[in-house]
Protein backbone atom coordinates (compact mmCIF):
# COMPACT_ATOMS: atom_id res chain seq x y z
CA UNK A 1 0.00 0.00 0.00
CA UNK A 2 2.79 2.54 0.77
CA UNK A 3 3.99 2.63 -2.77
CA UNK A 4 1.14 3.95 -3.98
CA UNK A 5 1.20 7.04 -5.07
CA UNK A 6 -1.08 10.02 -2.88
CA UNK A 7 -2.74 11.29 -5.92
CA UNK A 8 -5.47 8.60 -6.94
CA UNK A 9 -8.28 8.96 -9.78
CA UNK A 10 -10.80 6.79 -11.03
CA UNK A 11 -10.73 5.85 -15.13
CA UNK A 12 -12.82 3.93 -17.30
CA UNK A 13 -9.79 2.31 -18.76
CA UNK A 14 -6.44 1.93 -17.92
CA UNK A 15 -5.17 1.67 -21.16
CA UNK A 16 -6.84 5.20 -22.84
CA UNK A 17 -6.62 7.05 -19.03
CA UNK A 18 -8.62 9.41 -19.72
CA UNK A 19 -10.39 11.50 -17.07
CA UNK A 20 -13.59 13.26 -16.25
CA UNK A 21 -13.61 16.87 -15.83
CA UNK A 22 -14.28 16.47 -12.29
CA UNK A 23 -11.42 14.87 -11.59
CA UNK A 24 -9.10 16.93 -13.73
CA UNK A 25 -9.86 19.87 -11.74
CA UNK A 26 -9.34 17.89 -8.57
CA UNK A 27 -5.62 16.77 -9.59
CA UNK A 28 -5.13 20.39 -11.17
CA UNK A 29 -6.66 22.73 -8.82
CA UNK A 30 -7.17 20.89 -5.34
CA UNK A 31 -4.43 18.85 -5.84
CA UNK A 32 -2.23 21.25 -7.84
CA UNK A 33 -0.93 18.47 -9.84
CA UNK A 34 1.91 19.78 -12.64
CA UNK A 35 3.61 17.93 -15.59
CA UNK A 36 5.77 14.95 -14.29
CA UNK A 37 4.45 14.44 -10.95
CA UNK A 38 3.05 10.49 -10.02
CA UNK A 39 -0.98 9.68 -10.06
CA UNK A 40 -2.65 6.46 -9.78
CA UNK A 41 -5.13 5.54 -11.72
CA UNK A 42 -7.78 2.79 -10.96
CA UNK A 43 -10.67 1.03 -12.65
CA UNK A 44 -12.62 0.60 -9.22
CA UNK A 45 -13.07 -2.67 -9.60
CA UNK A 46 -9.06 -3.85 -8.38
CA UNK A 47 -7.11 -2.55 -10.89
CA UNK A 48 -4.58 -0.31 -11.21
CA UNK A 49 -1.49 1.14 -12.30
CA UNK A 50 1.13 3.77 -11.60
CA UNK A 51 0.95 7.17 -14.01
CA UNK A 52 2.63 10.49 -15.01
CA UNK A 53 1.04 14.04 -15.36
CA UNK A 54 2.48 14.78 -19.16
CA UNK A 55 0.50 18.25 -19.18
CA UNK A 56 -1.87 20.15 -16.95
CA UNK A 57 -4.00 22.94 -18.78
CA UNK A 58 -7.13 24.10 -20.36
CA UNK A 59 -8.91 22.01 -17.91
CA UNK A 60 -7.74 19.09 -18.77
CA UNK A 61 -5.43 16.86 -17.06
CA UNK A 62 -2.88 14.30 -19.48
CA UNK A 63 -1.70 10.75 -18.02
CA UNK A 64 0.73 8.26 -19.31
CA UNK A 65 1.38 4.98 -18.14
CA UNK A 66 4.52 4.43 -15.75
CA UNK A 67 4.24 1.05 -14.68
CA UNK A 68 2.27 -2.10 -15.37
CA UNK A 69 -1.21 -2.55 -14.53
CA UNK A 70 -1.52 -4.09 -11.02
CA UNK A 71 -4.35 -6.08 -9.78
CA UNK A 72 -4.97 -6.28 -6.23
CA UNK A 73 -6.82 -9.41 -4.98
CA UNK A 74 -10.37 -8.78 -3.21
CA UNK A 75 -10.02 -8.95 0.20
CA UNK A 76 -12.24 -11.85 2.25
CA UNK A 77 -15.01 -12.18 2.97
CA UNK A 78 -16.71 -9.26 1.01
CA UNK A 79 -18.51 -6.84 3.71
CA UNK A 80 -21.76 -5.15 3.87
CA UNK A 81 -22.85 -2.40 6.25
CA UNK A 82 -26.42 -1.35 6.35
CA UNK A 83 -27.48 2.07 7.74
CA UNK A 84 -31.07 3.33 8.30
CA UNK A 85 -31.50 6.71 6.68
CA UNK A 86 -31.79 10.06 9.35
CA UNK A 87 -31.86 13.73 8.42
CA UNK A 88 -29.52 16.03 7.18
CA UNK A 89 -26.18 15.38 6.23
CA UNK A 90 -25.37 12.36 8.57
CA UNK A 91 -25.88 9.63 5.51
CA UNK A 92 -23.17 11.28 3.43
CA UNK A 93 -20.68 11.25 6.47
CA UNK A 94 -21.91 7.32 6.89
CA UNK A 95 -20.91 6.68 3.32
CA UNK A 96 -17.49 8.66 3.57
CA UNK A 97 -16.05 6.32 6.35
CA UNK A 98 -17.55 3.35 5.40
CA UNK A 99 -15.70 3.92 2.34
CA UNK A 100 -12.40 4.90 3.52
CA UNK A 101 -12.99 2.06 6.46
CA UNK A 102 -13.06 -0.55 3.31
CA UNK A 103 -16.15 -1.49 3.59
CA UNK A 104 -17.38 -3.42 -0.09
CA UNK A 105 -21.52 -3.12 -0.28
CA UNK A 106 -23.05 0.00 1.18
CA UNK A 107 -27.11 -0.17 1.81
CA UNK A 108 -29.17 2.41 2.79
CA UNK A 109 -32.42 1.08 4.75
CA UNK A 110 -35.85 2.73 4.82
CA UNK A 111 -36.40 1.27 8.52
CA UNK A 112 -39.77 1.45 9.94
CA UNK A 113 -38.58 4.02 12.57
CA UNK A 114 -36.73 5.91 10.41
CA UNK A 115 -37.79 9.88 10.75
CA UNK A 116 -36.71 10.42 7.04
CA UNK A 117 -39.18 8.89 3.98
CA UNK A 118 -38.10 9.33 0.69
CA UNK A 119 -40.36 8.53 -2.34
CA UNK A 120 -38.74 6.98 -5.27
CA UNK A 121 -37.54 9.82 -7.53
CA UNK A 122 -35.89 11.21 -3.94
CA UNK A 123 -34.35 8.00 -3.16
CA UNK A 124 -32.52 7.88 -6.57
CA UNK A 125 -30.92 11.36 -6.06
CA UNK A 126 -30.05 10.29 -2.38
CA UNK A 127 -28.43 6.97 -4.02
CA UNK A 128 -26.50 8.61 -6.79
CA UNK A 129 -25.37 11.65 -4.30
CA UNK A 130 -24.10 8.40 -1.83
CA UNK A 131 -22.14 6.87 -5.21
CA UNK A 132 -20.39 10.24 -5.59
CA UNK A 133 -19.53 10.44 -1.94
CA UNK A 134 -17.92 6.75 -1.87
CA UNK A 135 -16.03 8.00 -5.00
CA UNK A 136 -14.63 11.16 -3.61
CA UNK A 137 -13.80 8.91 -0.30
CA UNK A 138 -12.24 6.21 -2.37
CA UNK A 139 -10.14 8.06 -4.61
CA UNK A 140 -9.18 10.28 -0.82
CA UNK A 141 -8.51 6.59 0.87
CA UNK A 142 -6.38 5.11 -2.53
CA UNK A 143 -9.31 2.10 -2.85
CA UNK A 144 -8.52 0.21 -5.87
CA UNK A 145 -12.08 -1.25 -5.40
CA UNK A 146 -15.16 1.60 -5.58
CA UNK A 147 -18.10 -0.04 -3.19
CA UNK A 148 -21.13 -0.68 -4.42
CA UNK A 149 -24.01 1.60 -2.86
CA UNK A 150 -27.53 -0.79 -2.79
CA UNK A 151 -30.69 1.45 -3.99
CA UNK A 152 -32.64 2.30 -0.77
CA UNK A 153 -33.85 -1.22 0.38
CA UNK A 154 -36.55 -2.18 3.41
CA UNK A 155 -34.82 -4.29 6.17
CA UNK A 156 -37.36 -7.43 5.05
CA UNK A 157 -35.60 -7.15 1.57
CA UNK A 158 -32.18 -6.64 2.90
CA UNK A 159 -32.47 -9.81 5.18
CA UNK A 160 -34.21 -11.97 2.42
CA UNK A 161 -31.51 -11.19 0.00
CA UNK A 162 -28.30 -11.45 2.89
CA UNK A 163 -29.76 -15.02 3.82
CA UNK A 164 -27.38 -16.47 6.84
CA UNK A 165 -24.35 -13.96 6.03
CA UNK A 166 -26.73 -11.12 7.51
CA UNK A 167 -27.23 -9.64 11.13
CA UNK A 168 -28.80 -6.98 12.49
CA UNK A 169 -27.24 -4.47 15.12
CA UNK A 170 -29.17 -3.50 18.42
CA UNK A 171 -27.40 -2.39 21.77
CA UNK A 172 -27.39 -5.34 23.63
CA UNK A 173 -27.39 -7.74 21.18
CA UNK A 174 -26.56 -11.45 21.69
CA UNK A 175 -23.85 -12.02 19.79
CA UNK A 176 -20.42 -10.07 18.79
CA UNK A 177 -19.44 -9.04 15.76
CA UNK A 178 -18.19 -11.82 13.51
CA UNK A 179 -17.30 -12.84 10.03
CA UNK A 180 -19.70 -15.63 10.00
CA UNK A 181 -22.24 -13.18 9.42
CA UNK A 182 -20.44 -10.11 7.13
CA UNK A 183 -23.14 -7.61 6.73
CA UNK A 184 -24.35 -5.96 10.03
CA UNK A 185 -27.63 -3.57 8.85
CA UNK A 186 -27.76 -0.86 11.77
CA UNK A 187 -30.84 0.49 12.75
CA UNK A 188 -32.27 4.02 13.37
CA UNK A 189 -31.82 6.13 16.60
CA UNK A 190 -34.81 4.52 17.74
CA UNK A 191 -34.28 0.77 17.34
CA UNK A 192 -35.48 -1.97 14.90
CA UNK A 193 -39.67 -2.03 15.50
CA UNK A 194 -40.56 -5.98 16.74
CA UNK A 195 -41.99 -6.86 13.62
CA UNK A 196 -38.54 -5.87 11.89
CA UNK A 197 -36.61 -7.74 14.94
CA UNK A 198 -38.74 -10.37 14.04
CA UNK A 199 -37.19 -10.87 10.48
CA UNK A 200 -35.19 -13.73 11.67
CA UNK A 201 -31.58 -12.18 11.36
CA UNK A 202 -29.77 -13.02 14.88
CA UNK A 203 -28.72 -9.54 16.55
CA UNK A 204 -24.98 -8.32 16.90
CA UNK A 205 -23.84 -6.03 19.88
CA UNK A 206 -21.82 -3.35 18.92
CA UNK A 207 -20.80 -2.52 22.47
CA UNK A 208 -22.45 -1.06 26.06
CA UNK A 209 -23.03 2.76 25.18
CA UNK A 210 -25.72 4.53 23.15
CA UNK A 211 -24.68 4.99 20.26
CA UNK A 212 -25.95 7.42 17.46
CA UNK A 213 -27.29 5.43 14.19
CA UNK A 214 -24.49 6.56 12.14
CA UNK A 215 -22.17 6.18 15.05
CA UNK A 216 -23.22 2.62 15.36
CA UNK A 217 -22.98 2.34 11.10
CA UNK A 218 -19.45 3.26 11.49
CA UNK A 219 -18.63 1.16 14.14
CA UNK A 220 -19.61 -1.87 12.88
CA UNK A 221 -17.61 -1.06 9.86
CA UNK A 222 -14.57 -0.36 12.20
CA UNK A 223 -14.97 -3.58 13.75
CA UNK A 224 -15.94 -6.25 10.42
CA UNK A 225 -12.94 -4.88 8.83
CA UNK A 226 -10.92 -4.66 11.82
CA UNK A 227 -11.77 -8.63 11.89
CA UNK A 228 -10.84 -8.76 8.36
CA UNK A 229 -7.38 -6.96 8.59
CA UNK A 230 -6.93 -8.89 11.67
CA UNK A 231 -6.39 -5.87 13.93
CA UNK A 232 -8.81 -7.48 16.59
CA UNK A 233 -10.38 -10.96 16.60
CA UNK A 234 -13.31 -12.52 16.91
CA UNK A 235 -14.81 -12.72 20.62
CA UNK A 236 -15.61 -16.09 20.86
CA UNK A 237 -16.81 -17.87 23.28
CA UNK A 238 -16.99 -14.45 26.00
CA UNK A 239 -20.27 -13.83 27.65
CA UNK A 240 -20.11 -9.97 27.50
CA UNK A 241 -21.58 -8.06 30.58
CA UNK A 242 -24.68 -5.98 29.48
CA UNK B 1 -28.44 0.23 30.67
CA UNK B 2 -31.77 -0.67 29.44
CA UNK B 3 -32.97 0.72 32.51
CA UNK B 4 -32.06 4.28 32.22
CA UNK B 5 -34.86 6.94 30.87
CA UNK B 6 -33.99 8.09 27.06
CA UNK B 7 -34.28 11.71 28.83
CA UNK B 8 -31.07 12.27 30.50
CA UNK B 9 -29.11 15.74 32.56
CA UNK B 10 -26.16 16.67 34.08
CA UNK B 11 -26.53 18.58 37.38
CA UNK B 12 -23.89 19.85 39.81
CA UNK B 13 -25.68 18.38 43.13
CA UNK B 14 -28.32 15.05 42.80
CA UNK B 15 -29.90 16.03 45.87
CA UNK B 16 -30.64 19.75 44.67
CA UNK B 17 -31.47 18.42 41.02
CA UNK B 18 -31.29 21.98 39.51
CA UNK B 19 -31.06 22.50 35.79
CA UNK B 20 -28.67 25.81 33.71
CA UNK B 21 -30.78 26.98 31.56
CA UNK B 22 -29.76 25.19 28.76
CA UNK B 23 -30.74 22.31 29.64
CA UNK B 24 -34.37 23.08 31.07
CA UNK B 25 -34.37 24.33 27.01
CA UNK B 26 -33.03 21.09 26.29
CA UNK B 27 -35.55 18.86 28.07
CA UNK B 28 -38.52 21.41 27.61
CA UNK B 29 -38.05 22.73 24.05
CA UNK B 30 -36.09 19.92 22.29
CA UNK B 31 -37.26 16.52 24.00
CA UNK B 32 -40.60 17.93 25.08
CA UNK B 33 -40.89 16.75 28.26
CA UNK B 34 -43.49 16.96 30.27
CA UNK B 35 -44.91 16.87 34.25
CA UNK B 36 -45.02 13.57 35.19
CA UNK B 37 -42.14 11.97 33.25
CA UNK B 38 -38.90 10.14 33.66
CA UNK B 39 -35.65 12.13 33.26
CA UNK B 40 -32.20 10.47 33.96
CA UNK B 41 -29.80 13.12 36.32
CA UNK B 42 -25.72 12.25 36.53
CA UNK B 43 -23.62 14.02 38.54
CA UNK B 44 -20.86 13.38 35.31
CA UNK B 45 -18.83 11.68 38.03
CA UNK B 46 -20.08 7.91 37.70
CA UNK B 47 -23.49 8.60 39.77
CA UNK B 48 -26.88 8.92 38.41
CA UNK B 49 -30.71 8.83 39.82
CA UNK B 50 -33.96 8.37 38.10
CA UNK B 51 -36.28 11.26 38.51
CA UNK B 52 -39.46 12.98 37.47
CA UNK B 53 -40.52 15.93 35.92
CA UNK B 54 -42.49 17.89 38.03
CA UNK B 55 -43.25 21.12 36.60
CA UNK B 56 -42.19 22.77 33.12
CA UNK B 57 -42.61 25.91 31.84
CA UNK B 58 -41.22 29.86 32.44
CA UNK B 59 -38.06 28.35 30.96
CA UNK B 60 -37.74 25.94 34.10
CA UNK B 61 -38.27 22.25 34.44
CA UNK B 62 -38.38 20.80 37.78
CA UNK B 63 -37.55 17.70 38.89
CA UNK B 64 -37.55 15.29 41.96
CA UNK B 65 -36.24 12.24 42.96
CA UNK B 66 -37.85 8.98 41.75
CA UNK B 67 -34.53 6.60 43.04
CA UNK B 68 -32.03 5.98 44.56
CA UNK B 69 -28.62 7.54 44.00
CA UNK B 70 -26.82 4.82 42.08
CA UNK B 71 -23.14 4.54 41.75
CA UNK B 72 -21.30 3.00 37.98
CA UNK B 73 -18.36 1.28 38.52
CA UNK B 74 -15.97 3.17 36.40
CA UNK B 75 -14.92 0.71 33.52
CA UNK B 76 -11.39 -0.69 33.42
CA UNK B 77 -8.77 0.18 31.99
CA UNK B 78 -9.71 4.13 31.15
CA UNK B 79 -8.92 5.04 27.47
CA UNK B 80 -8.04 8.20 25.55
CA UNK B 81 -7.60 8.80 21.86
CA UNK B 82 -5.47 11.79 21.09
CA UNK B 83 -6.33 13.73 17.58
CA UNK B 84 -4.46 15.70 15.72
CA UNK B 85 -6.41 19.15 15.19
CA UNK B 86 -7.78 19.79 11.68
CA UNK B 87 -9.58 22.46 9.75
CA UNK B 88 -13.60 22.96 9.54
CA UNK B 89 -15.81 20.87 12.30
CA UNK B 90 -14.22 17.67 12.35
CA UNK B 91 -12.76 18.22 15.56
CA UNK B 92 -16.42 18.79 16.88
CA UNK B 93 -17.30 15.59 15.12
CA UNK B 94 -14.08 13.34 16.50
CA UNK B 95 -15.10 14.46 20.34
CA UNK B 96 -19.00 13.78 19.71
CA UNK B 97 -17.99 10.55 18.43
CA UNK B 98 -15.00 9.28 21.26
CA UNK B 99 -17.82 10.70 24.03
CA UNK B 100 -21.16 8.37 22.37
CA UNK B 101 -18.11 5.43 21.94
CA UNK B 102 -16.87 5.76 25.67
CA UNK B 103 -13.68 7.29 25.57
CA UNK B 104 -12.42 8.60 29.34
CA UNK B 105 -9.94 11.03 28.39
CA UNK B 106 -9.97 13.27 25.06
CA UNK B 107 -6.83 14.99 24.28
CA UNK B 108 -6.34 17.26 20.97
CA UNK B 109 -3.04 17.52 19.78
CA UNK B 110 -0.76 20.13 18.17
CA UNK B 111 1.21 17.99 15.80
CA UNK B 112 4.64 19.41 14.07
CA UNK B 113 2.32 18.63 10.25
CA UNK B 114 -1.28 19.82 11.88
CA UNK B 115 -2.71 22.42 9.15
CA UNK B 116 -4.25 24.14 12.21
CA UNK B 117 -2.03 26.42 14.67
CA UNK B 118 -4.36 27.88 17.55
CA UNK B 119 -2.62 30.33 19.72
CA UNK B 120 -3.35 30.53 23.55
CA UNK B 121 -5.93 32.25 23.50
CA UNK B 122 -8.07 29.88 20.04
CA UNK B 123 -6.99 27.13 22.22
CA UNK B 124 -8.80 28.11 25.22
CA UNK B 125 -12.08 28.67 23.38
CA UNK B 126 -11.60 25.65 21.54
CA UNK B 127 -11.23 23.60 24.43
CA UNK B 128 -13.86 25.32 25.85
CA UNK B 129 -16.28 24.15 22.84
CA UNK B 130 -15.29 20.94 22.83
CA UNK B 131 -16.15 20.32 26.47
CA UNK B 132 -19.57 21.40 25.90
CA UNK B 133 -19.59 19.06 22.38
CA UNK B 134 -18.95 16.67 25.12
CA UNK B 135 -21.20 17.17 27.41
CA UNK B 136 -24.03 17.34 24.93
CA UNK B 137 -22.81 13.81 23.44
CA UNK B 138 -22.55 12.50 26.86
CA UNK B 139 -26.22 13.53 27.80
CA UNK B 140 -27.19 11.95 24.07
CA UNK B 141 -25.53 8.45 25.35
CA UNK B 142 -26.67 8.61 28.52
CA UNK B 143 -23.02 8.45 30.40
CA UNK B 144 -22.40 8.94 33.89
CA UNK B 145 -19.38 9.95 33.58
CA UNK B 146 -18.37 12.69 31.11
CA UNK B 147 -15.03 12.65 29.74
CA UNK B 148 -12.15 14.47 30.45
CA UNK B 149 -10.80 17.02 27.52
CA UNK B 150 -7.44 17.65 28.33
CA UNK B 151 -6.08 21.40 26.87
CA UNK B 152 -4.26 21.17 23.40
CA UNK B 153 -0.97 19.25 23.61
CA UNK B 154 2.05 18.93 21.64
CA UNK B 155 3.04 14.91 21.18
CA UNK B 156 6.20 15.33 23.16
CA UNK B 157 4.40 16.59 25.93
CA UNK B 158 1.38 13.81 25.56
CA UNK B 159 3.90 10.81 25.15
CA UNK B 160 5.67 12.54 28.87
CA UNK B 161 2.61 12.21 30.42
CA UNK B 162 1.77 8.85 29.41
CA UNK B 163 4.59 6.99 29.12
CA UNK B 164 4.03 3.13 28.71
CA UNK B 165 0.28 3.88 28.55
CA UNK B 166 0.65 5.56 25.41
CA UNK B 167 1.26 4.80 21.87
CA UNK B 168 1.14 6.15 18.21
CA UNK B 169 -1.24 5.05 15.49
CA UNK B 170 -0.31 5.05 11.79
CA UNK B 171 -0.74 3.47 8.90
CA UNK B 172 1.35 -0.16 8.63
CA UNK B 173 2.14 0.45 12.56
CA UNK B 174 3.96 -2.77 13.88
CA UNK B 175 1.25 -3.76 16.75
CA UNK B 176 -2.45 -4.20 17.05
CA UNK B 177 -4.57 -1.98 19.86
CA UNK B 178 -4.28 -3.44 23.21
CA UNK B 179 -5.28 -2.38 26.37
CA UNK B 180 -1.94 -2.56 27.79
CA UNK B 181 -1.49 0.84 25.93
CA UNK B 182 -4.99 2.14 26.59
CA UNK B 183 -3.76 5.69 25.04
CA UNK B 184 -3.91 6.00 20.89
CA UNK B 185 -2.69 8.90 19.79
CA UNK B 186 -3.65 9.63 16.63
CA UNK B 187 -1.64 11.70 13.34
CA UNK B 188 -2.87 14.56 11.00
CA UNK B 189 -3.22 13.88 7.59
CA UNK B 190 0.36 14.28 6.80
CA UNK B 191 0.85 11.63 9.15
CA UNK B 192 3.79 12.21 12.26
CA UNK B 193 6.56 13.93 11.13
CA UNK B 194 10.16 11.97 11.79
CA UNK B 195 10.96 13.57 15.07
CA UNK B 196 7.57 12.70 16.56
CA UNK B 197 8.29 9.12 15.46
CA UNK B 198 11.04 9.03 17.37
CA UNK B 199 8.99 10.53 20.74
CA UNK B 200 9.68 6.68 22.01
CA UNK B 201 5.94 5.28 21.82
CA UNK B 202 5.02 1.92 20.05
CA UNK B 203 3.23 2.34 16.92
CA UNK B 204 0.42 0.66 16.74
CA UNK B 205 -1.85 0.42 13.20
CA UNK B 206 -5.31 0.21 12.87
CA UNK B 207 -5.92 -1.65 9.34
CA UNK B 208 -5.20 -1.98 6.16
CA UNK B 209 -6.45 1.24 4.60
CA UNK B 210 -5.45 4.58 4.39
CA UNK B 211 -8.01 7.45 6.80
CA UNK B 212 -8.88 10.63 7.46
CA UNK B 213 -7.49 11.84 10.41
CA UNK B 214 -10.96 11.39 12.37
CA UNK B 215 -11.35 8.74 10.93
CA UNK B 216 -8.67 7.04 12.56
CA UNK B 217 -9.32 8.49 15.96
CA UNK B 218 -12.87 7.20 15.75
CA UNK B 219 -11.45 3.78 14.73
CA UNK B 220 -9.17 3.86 17.47
CA UNK B 221 -11.91 5.03 19.88
CA UNK B 222 -14.17 1.97 18.37
CA UNK B 223 -11.18 -0.65 18.67
CA UNK B 224 -10.19 0.02 21.93
CA UNK B 225 -13.65 0.23 23.60
CA UNK B 226 -14.43 -2.73 21.89
CA UNK B 227 -11.63 -4.43 23.41
CA UNK B 228 -12.30 -3.28 26.94
CA UNK B 229 -16.53 -3.99 26.53
CA UNK B 230 -15.38 -7.17 24.98
CA UNK B 231 -16.63 -6.91 21.97
CA UNK B 232 -13.77 -7.92 19.85
CA UNK B 233 -10.62 -9.56 21.51
CA UNK B 234 -6.39 -8.55 20.75
CA UNK B 235 -5.02 -9.96 17.87
CA UNK B 236 -2.67 -11.60 19.59
CA UNK B 237 0.41 -12.93 17.92
CA UNK B 238 -0.75 -12.70 14.49
CA UNK B 239 1.57 -11.30 12.15
CA UNK B 240 -0.60 -9.03 9.99
CA UNK B 241 0.10 -7.94 6.07
CA UNK B 242 1.17 -4.62 5.24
Amino acid sequence: MSARPAAWVFVGDLGELRLGPGDAHHLSRVLRLRAGEDVGASDGAGRWRLCLVTSVGGGDVRLEPAGPVVADEAPQPPLSVGFSLVKGDRPELVVQKLTELGVDRIVPLAAARSVVRWDAERAARGVGRFRQVAREAAMQARRTRLPEVSPVTSLAAAAKALGDQGALCEQGGDEPPSLRRPALLVGPEGGWDPEELACGLPVVGLGPTTLRAETAAIAAAVLLCGLRGRTVQEAAGITRSK
